[in-house]
């Protein structure tokens, strides 16, 4: 049983019952699984640490529940106001962060990760190598660039063949075809498979920076937080073989505005890339090349890299 | 801008980034207020201590993003799955200890508090005192019990006219009424006023074990963690008078099973009561006298209690 803090006679250590959260964390029965056992510990005890460090009161607590709650309400197949609301608190750049880590003695690494974030959609269409992802009947703007790299293999340097490129970016006015109802369904998405020279092509628009939703709880968080909810231009890409580990990550326009203080703290060094002017091709004014280089699972495993294997969202 | 911890050639103190946290906390503006600021910042270095300390995955990380969407969506105006959530982790019995405890050397004491939980409706019937809350003619079942007492001072030891006193519990079957399409509105719930004499009394049941509500998360996590979803049998009551400091709190039957591990950890030694039987009055099968004890505005101050001020539930 919780007893009263306040009704104990002993000498008090702390100010509030001092096995609470002890009682809370022995609650759990044999038959949980270890790491369920050793996750719900540990966010028990730091729940509460953070409770009593603020004295937290029941009205703040309540508006938390409420803002959670109005976070899933929000959420659906093409919306994902949970995830956002931990994007603005970084916590899925942590995540991604740890999850995708490679011992940093590593001599090579592959390319680096950047979150998925919430407007990732399955099934983008099948395209062929080369093919264009803007609807041209509607985007009318935007700098039309021809994107192009190789897909290597990071510990042997070889070219992949059958890698699946699945890249999403937003359209000139800032928004992702579902968020939009004048963008045709999977505008600026698409998904090509490599052949045997592990090459890449096709063509999209420059990206621009664009504010996360702030319509809901993350957007009320960041208000309060005083931020802006801009994030700098970039591309999303999700790259999986069957024999490697999955990467999921974003390119960045080095130029872009907030590429310092990205709302959700996605940017990392060597994800920045370079638009380059671009002439003699009537499709596109400016050529981005861009490489990838994926690790094996085996190589993954001998590397150190945690949860090396295929993520929920492949 | 956050820079890949594994790209960095400094000398490294930790196995991840470790400016990220610092980061995302700079990243608050000047016109945050201090409160949040400090919650803010506290919640980010406990999420990411979490995340670290566990080296949380993505995927980890998404099934807990997933688990809280679903309890905003469960969530309406007769449902708080979130809240429930946050009771089967003990995280509202905290809040609940650290917004409403007094200075422990207090020579008396007001009543003790306990969790509002998710079953809490606005607007329960106004009834007379004395009144049954119970409905007749669906509940055949059940101990009928006499409740009484007085509500005084908890200074002054005098009687505190005005108060308003709202009461709910669950139906024999387990269920509160608005879980029950076969329980009319309103069931087991009433707000009586006392009068000069501070007393109050209704007619209601003896209440029994229930489980919460274990088909969404809340349930989920409590299966992962193989613990049962039972409460001991309890009362919920809510006291309200505009020159006293409300109680939120709950009554336990001593005798009830559960009474050691109730699934949201709220009972509290001096909240267990014991109900007599009874003869004489055609009404009831049990007695059960229990008095309340409110603590003015004025003296919950003087006594340090945080968060004086009405409940966002009232």
């Amino acid at each position: 049983m919780a007893t009263n803090g306040a009704s104990t006679n002993g000498a008090k250590k702390h100010k509030y019952n001092p096995t609470f959260t002890q009682t809370v964390i022995n609650a759990t029965g044999p038959k949980a699984t270890p790491r369920v056992r050793q996750l719900t510990a540990s966010l028990i005890q730091h729940l509460h640490d953070f409770a009593r460090e603020n004295d937290l009161t029941v009205d703040e607590w309540m508006l938390g529940v409420e803002l959670m709650n109005e976070a899933g309400r929000m959420s659906d197949d093409r919306r994902n106001e949970g995830q956002l609301v931990c994007d603005v608190l970084g916590l899925e750049s942590l995540v991604d962060e740890i999850t995708f880590k490679l011992a940093s003695d590593a001599a090579d690494e592959p390319t680096a990760t950047a979150i998925l974030g919430p407007f990732y959609r399955h099934d983008a269409p099948k395209l062929p190598m080369g093919a264009c992802i803007v609807d041209e009947k509607t985007n009318k703007e935007g700098d039309r660039t021809w994107m192009h790299g190789t897909i290597t293999d990071f510990t042997t340097g070889k070219p992949i063949e059958g890698v699946e490129v699945d890249v999403w970016h937003t359209a000139p006015n800032g928004l992702y075809e579902q968020q939009d109802p004048d963008q045709p369904d999977m505008n600026l998405r698409g998904t090509l498979t490599t052949g045997k020279d592990g090459k890449y092509d096709f063509y999209c628009l420059r990206p621009v920076p664009y504010p996360i939703p702030y319509d809901g709880p993350a957007g009320k968080i960041l208000k309060a937080l005083d931020r802006h909810p801009y994030r700098p231009a970039h591309i999303h890409f999700l790259l999986k073989h069957h024999g490697y580990k999955p990467i999921v990550t974003q390119i960045f326009d080095r130029n872009s505005k907030y590429i310092e203080d990205d709302a959700v703290f996605a940017v990392k060094d060597s994800l920045l890339v370079d638009f380059k002017p671009f002439q003699g091709d009537p499709k596109a004014d400016f050529e981005l090349p861009y490489d990838f280089k994926m690790a094996s699972f085996e190589d993954a495993k001998k590397h150190g890299v945690a949860g090396a294997t295929q993520p929920s969202t492949a």
